[in-house]
């Protein structure tokens, strides 16, 4: 683990590395207690794949007994989901934001592309981009092709949105939201070993990567049309 | 099965859906046969996961039995190893070829994502990106990973050449490999879902959409400096 990571789970587990190992009573401690035994399957799915990883393992890094994590989640699949749900969601607030926000749609698609790159970064990068949705019952398989229909479709809406306002230079709009995607998917695949790197400095070098490559081209206009400032 | 993948597999077996249907003996009928038997696995972890699938399965949609397919491959791990191989390995020849010709860097380097998209995009993408090679025992995991480093080290050689020569604006190599890998990769989550383009229409749509992405930028060169023609 990185330090980056390390960081994020400390700010969020002050007591230590499980939040049963101390005694004090936390509002919200259900919540708490829920999330760090999804978290610690998020870990466990990425070192281990999902089906070699065991809800065992998974209480036992947690200094708890398999019927505890039964206590939060009703099985190994439901803590897939709810890896699959960690993930997404943080993308889909950053598309919304960027949706309600002003500037031209190449600068709020950069608030997607942040968001996207820091979620993928995260420790439910693994599920979200490896995990097999063929392991997820068909209720909660539709579910999560749902919510990633509904950011590719916001993506390619800011894409399109980008082309007519100029801010953006034309371009297969479902193709570039592919491209755009794969890019940042990827980052599950070698993030975590390469320590260089903090998570918001790959999501700044990334918003960086697309800008250049999205932003139109003075030398792909018409012919003898003259160079616009950017 | 889309329509352009469906011609790659006639092409490849003129005589039926599988080569122990006819009773015709030809040259080489050995290589055929372990093909066919390979193809058939990267199809059904393709559908079903890897762990989901099985070899009878794989030995019933070939029209053989389990035994048959043990004759030509030791286990499902080594099926897995060889879907990866297969995928790879017509990768790395595109780097070859690419390394071997003239031209500026970053029209080789076009010539290596177009034989990456049509690998990725052919029945074994899903294998070379969605299986785990924790699957995979540490021999084999050890040669997939010295074939992958091979080719990651080629594109970013290939980006360093791109900055000198001049064909490439000034970039992160090693990022921007990551970048291109990562859309590259992502066929294999849609390729299959979009029959609308032939797997070298898309690998043409990425050339063209790196190429765009990769250009030295005249305005990004030093202010004042005066735009050259591209």
């Amino acid at each position: 683990m990185n330090d980056s990571k390390r960081r994020v789970e400390q700010a969020s587990e002050p007591e230590g590395t499980s939040p049963w190992a101390g005694r004090r009573r936390r509002p919200r401690d259900h919540d708490v207690k829920r999330e760090a035994v999804i978290r610690a399957a998020a870990r466990a799915f990425n070192e281990r794949g999902f089906h070699n990883a065991s809800l065992d393992g998974i209480a036992a890094g947690l200094g708890v007994t398999k019927p505890t994590v039964y206590y939060y989640v009703a099985s190994k699949e439901q803590l897939l989901f709810e890896c699959f749900l960690a993930g997404l969601s943080p993308i889909r607030e950053a598309l919304r934001e960027a949706e309600g926000r002003g500037g031209t749609a190449r600068e709020r698609l950069g608030t997607v592309i942040r968001g996207y790159a820091a979620a993928i970064a995260s420790e439910y990068g693994w599920c979200m981009v490896r995990a097999h949705d063929q392991d997820l019952g068909p209720g909660m398989r539709r579910q999560i092709n749902a919510l990633k229909s509904e950011i590719d479709q916001g993506i390619r809406r800011l894409i399109r949105a980008g082309i007519d306002d100029g801010s953006i230079s034309p371009c297969d709009p479902k193709l570039t939201a592919f491209a755009m995607a794969g890019a940042l998917n990827w980052i599950a695949h070698w993030y975590r070993a390469d320590e260089a790197m903090t998570a918001s400095e790959v999501a700044e070098a990334f918003v960086t990567f697309f800008e250049r490559g999205l932003q139109p081209r003075p030398r792909s206009q018409a012919a003898g049309r003259p160079v616009r400032g950017t």
